[in-house]
């Protein structure tokens, strides 16, 4: 496995998430809830950190939306990000509320002393700004170049435009809809700063074309060493965008370490099902990030000494197994209760 | 739309199709039926050129699946590659089938008369050899080198090799499971040598996995300008190779033109369900190469104007529609039966 050599960048934190330089590249969600309707918002963000989401955004259109988020930053187990548009007067009700970041759209959002409330405001409570620019909606005065350049200018003169208020906590996305665009500007943009990147394809579409589309231009991006945190967007999708996130990710070999499952390859030995249960405690393991290994062996010969060196492991016998836990035997186990066993050591081991 | 600057590579002749230069790129596929089983191979190869597939490969492991290419040739709508390895012998006999281009892996063909038989043969058909090097079966003298180097190193030596023999239409593949590998020996191979690339991820897994590395891989190279033809790998399917496959295409805005289906944005004037009828003529159209207009108009103000504009068009009244040919205004249309009647005259007007 070759991996890609990272652009340097410097780094912003989110919450208890780290954006930039050596920090593991980060898979962010979006609510598609009503931000209003904060049960069925808290409900999704919990869905979507479930999945493997490490920071989720939500839309403030108005200022109903706006007073929610003091609650959603409170029962969010993520770290939640405010996306405005238009209103610099959101943007500040947003950080009173405590959110981890906020993204704004330097096309939208209006002349130099609203942008330098907002800078102020972001400032005193630490938290970055991300300049969200997306080709659908460049300043009017960009509007001649060629679109990845009018990008990037546009990313340039808000990030001097904040540099010079003071605010050096920032995070640079420049989404496009066309993949080529979308690419050509976040290269452009990289070899000119040290912005960290959020990567992203706006407007990817369906699950399916949007999942292409979004593997196409981040995961290029990825293997060039450009991106430090990134979203997919796919319509009418909310978990579907973190799972095609960490795969992208994975493709490249940047995913941060998932849980690992090894299984012996079964042999004539082989007592219990291994290969059914290795996938069975994969398949609902996948969200996790490790390093966690976990052992699921078929028999006693090789089984108990695997079983041992894993975090979690089993070692089977004749319709039955041995549970073991970082090396310590901890009790046997019919063959039809080894993978409840394995996942409640396994969510006892992560949540510590 | 921004489009990769497109590296210069020679051009070769796979039956109708040019690869390399400035040939569309085009997309292949390979049939998973039994070689030996004539009707299901042709049946399986129909459905691959329905769905868009311009070159089928199929697997000749012995003798008897070598002598049912003769009639595979015959009746295919596409023409047909044999994948060949170990023998040089069902190499032979493949040429002498008539298939429009033969696959070889450097790796496993053997030694140097060997493949001087198969030049000879292939030379004398006028037919080109794609060398397929894959990182699970390199030559053991090139083992201690970097994976990707290696198989460069694998395909440059087969290159001569032929070239010594005579045999100058090449296309070359480099595929290893690893998606950064792979894009590293591609980008290493495509400066040092102008064969024309087919590209691909090997073993990328599953439909949903599969299709996201192959974005990554495939999609990269091509927006580098690297790649004169690719097929899409995933377990189990065949046509969805090809969706795959024409879908990153799309992605880097590179698919030889498909048929554009134009619709209003439907107002309050609109008296048919536009928005479903076009989505059904997209849906049906989607395997079609273009270049054909097709206009879905909701109403009788702007309506009339761009369905005349367009190859084909309709323009809905109330719970009805004028169709028209062309700019000629054909009959009247009950809403129920426009799809049918667009259909209709798409695939009249594409069998010309």
């Amino acid at each position: 496995m070759s991996r890609p050599i990272r652009r340097r960048t410097r780094q912003v934190r989110v919450g208890p998430v780290l954006i930039g330089g050596d920090a593991p590249i980060s898979v962010q969600g979006m609510i598609k809830t009503d931000t209003r309707d904060i049960p069925a918002s808290l409900a999704q963000i919990e869905e979507l950190a479930r999945a493997g989401c490490q920071i989720v955004r939500v839309a403030v259109p108005d200022e109903a939306a706006a007073k929610a988020l003091a609650e959603l930053v409170k029962g969010s187990p993520l770290p939640v990000v405010a996306d405005v548009h238009f209103s610099y007067r959101l943007a500040l009700m947003a950080v009173e509320a405590g959110v981890a970041k906020l993204r704004i759209n330097p096309g939208n959002i209006g002349a130099r002393w609203k942008v330098k409330e907002v800078a102020r405001a972001a400032r005193e409570r630490g938290i970055p700004i991300r300049i969200g620019v997306n080709s659908g909606s460049l300043e009017r005065d960009l509007a001649g170049m060629p679109t990845a350049e009018a990008m990037v200018q546009s990313a340039l003169r808000q990030v001097a435009l904040l540099e010079d208020l003071g605010c050096s906590d920032l995070v640079v996305s420049l989404k496009a809809s066309d993949v080529p665009t979308m690419v050509q500007a976040y290269r452009a943009f990289a070899v000119r700063s040290d912005v960290p990147l959020h990567l992203g394809v706006t407007e990817a579409g369906t699950r399916w074309r949007g999942s292409i589309r979004s593997a196409v231009g981040i995961g290029s991006l990825l293997l060039d060493g450009i991106g430090d945190t990134l979203r997919v967007s796919l319509t009418g999708e909310t978990v579907e965008e973190i799972r095609v996130g960490r795969e992208i990710l994975a493709a490249v070999g940047l995913l941060a370490e998932a849980v690992t499952v090894v299984a012996c390859p079964t042999c004539g030995r082989c007592q219990v099902n291994v290969a059914e249960i290795a996938a069975e405690v994969e398949r609902r393991t996948s969200h996790l990030k490790g390093p966690l290994k976990v052992a699921v062996m078929g028999c006693a010969v090789n089984g108990p000494g695997e079983a041992r060196e894993a975090d979690v492991g089993v070692a089977g016998g004749r319709g039955a197994a041995v549970l073991f836990r970082r090396g310590e035997r901890i009790r046997n186990l019919k063959e039809e209760e080894i993978v409840e066993a394995l996942m409640q050591e396994i969510e006892a081991l992560y949540r510590r």
